[in-house]
């Protein structure tokens, strides 16, 4: 092995996230494998060429033989099974993981796997698909995959964690557990709520509307059909600050409804989220600038990544 | 003029729903000429080949010398400016629109053009882009077009107006002015406020947030990004039946929010949506069965097709 950074990958979990994951290490000449629940899914993998095995003892001693770079990919919910086995199997290999909401992972591990070599991550990147039929190699291809960059963050960790986010074809965000939860629960687990809501309304109301249903409704409401289980899971970790920006967005309807009942109007809504729209086409639309003149193990430089992440600068290298 | 229910057509506004059915007409063979306010607008439909005037007299004069099938396509709060001039100067031609709401236009035709041979319309196609430049000969291709189907529509002229439909690639849906303001209501305008609500909380939460954000976030507030004025004038004309289908949201948020608080679940509005998606995605994903054994005039029409509609048909002769 020339690059310590770039140890071979233990999957946990051949899902889309998973599964996808493996496959884009994989495509970057990356030495992997994985463990999968079901026999169906980690047959699949075979098929598709790849070393996956349903008995997770065995994976796991041998990611401990390899120093692999172990990948916690399974639903949040089986963590606190899954986390004292990786404890006594493979207790010195590095730690990451794919799980939506990080504060709810970081105190499993530290509850389960107090001595863990953990440094939580994010990949920005999924469809309402699920398993591996739907995985992908190109999947994280320009994503954002946030790494916890928080104060005792070990450098090496990181910078291990990093190179596989790099490897998939991700560019890196680095940021504190916290700030993450309640960022994703403004971007991605509100989204979900509201195209539940929305998708409920809509086909409550008749068959015509159904039928009528456009590209509004459609882009709408497309993540309502994430299976339930998964986007309960994903919300209900990240519980106080979906609480938070939920009871944001309450307001703001209600706001709207009694302007529109009141005066007839919908103006205050629909320029705040014209305004809101534009700012993130204009960031979408533009490629974020590299995350310079810090490098980790510096003095300071988990404060430092973070305040450049929070202009929107990202960890390209 | 071999097919009475073909005339020419006269399409008042030539912005992304007017323009693109001037050019999708034109595609299947349809002679046609239009207004349009502006001057730019006008020479950017003469420069793509089009017979496009600012001198709306001229225009309908035009009209109504070619006894010519007119299209209202002009935001909704430009119609009780233009109606009088219809009136006055093309009262005989069959006339259209391809606005929104349909209450609130039938409404303002009886108001100020009350003999007029109107049958409306509504084609459920758009994007978030405006003007000429976004038009598209092909935006219709296989949408649904709503035409107003009430016991008192004259046969002859809802040929005419679902032929311009069926020429430009659409399926028609015969439907209530009332029915089809409540069901837009449900599945267009309610989302462009769930969108806007959703993007005014992302993109309020920090610059962080709106670097993570990703395809939940992307698709769920894409409407937001529609010109400000066009969400206004449509949401602002279907305030009625919009309140209604935005207490019911708002009520299925508050009822999530306290049971995410008290339990810690989201159980029920996740597998509300799911269900609900679900039930979309199968009707998206089906060929709509063709209305059959009725015939425009014969005794009871309207309400025989207004009931296949409901049960998801759509007229495609």
């Amino acid at each position: 092995m020339t690059d310590p950074s770039r140890p071979p990958i233990c999957v946990l979990g051949l899902g889309l996230i998973g599964g996808s994951l493996l496959r884009a290490a994989a495509r970057a000449g990356r030495a992997g494998f994985g463990y999968n629940r079901s026999a169906e899914g980690a047959a699949a993998a075979r098929a598709a060429g790849f070393d996956a095995d349903t008995d997770l003892d065995a994976v796991l001693r041998r990611a401990a033989e390899e120093y692999a770079l172990v990948v916690l990919a399974t639903p949040a919910t089986t963590l606190d099974d899954l986390l004292p086995v990786v404890a006594r199997l493979a207790p010195e290999c590095v730690l990451t993981d794919v799980v939506s909401v990080k504060e709810s992972v970081a105190d499993a591990v530290a509850r389960l796997h107090p001595g863990a070599r953990y440094v939580g991550g994010h990949p920005m990147a999924g469809t309402s698909q699920s398993g591996w039929a739907a995985t992908d190699p190109d999947l994280f291809d320009g994503a954002m995959w946030m790494v916890t960059t928080e104060d005792g963050t070990d450098p090496d960790d990181w910078l291990t964690v990093a190179a596989l986010a790099r490897d998939c074809g991700a560019q890196v965000v680095p940021a504190a557990n916290d700030a993450h939860d309640r960022a994703v629960a403004a971007i991605s687990h509100l989204p979900h709520l509201t195209a539940d809501a929305t998708a409920a309304v809509g086909a409550g109301e008749s068959g015509l509307a159904l039928r009528l249903a456009a590209g509004s409704f459609r882009d709408g409401t497309r993540v309502a059909g994430t299976a339930p289980a998964l986007q309960r899971a994903m919300l209900e970790a990240n519980r106080i600050a979906l609480l938070n920006t939920l009871s944001e967005t309450i307001d703001r309807l209600t706001v709207a409804r009694d302007e529109l009942r009141d005066r007839g109007s919908v103006e205050i809504i629909v320029d705040d989220g014209h305004r809101a729209r534009l700012a993130y086409d204009v960031m979408a639309s533009t490629p974020a600038p590299p995350i310079v003149d810090v490098e980790p193990g510096e003095q300071g430089w988990a404060a430092e990544m973070r305040r450049q992440a929070h202009l929107g600068h990202t960890w390209q290298r």
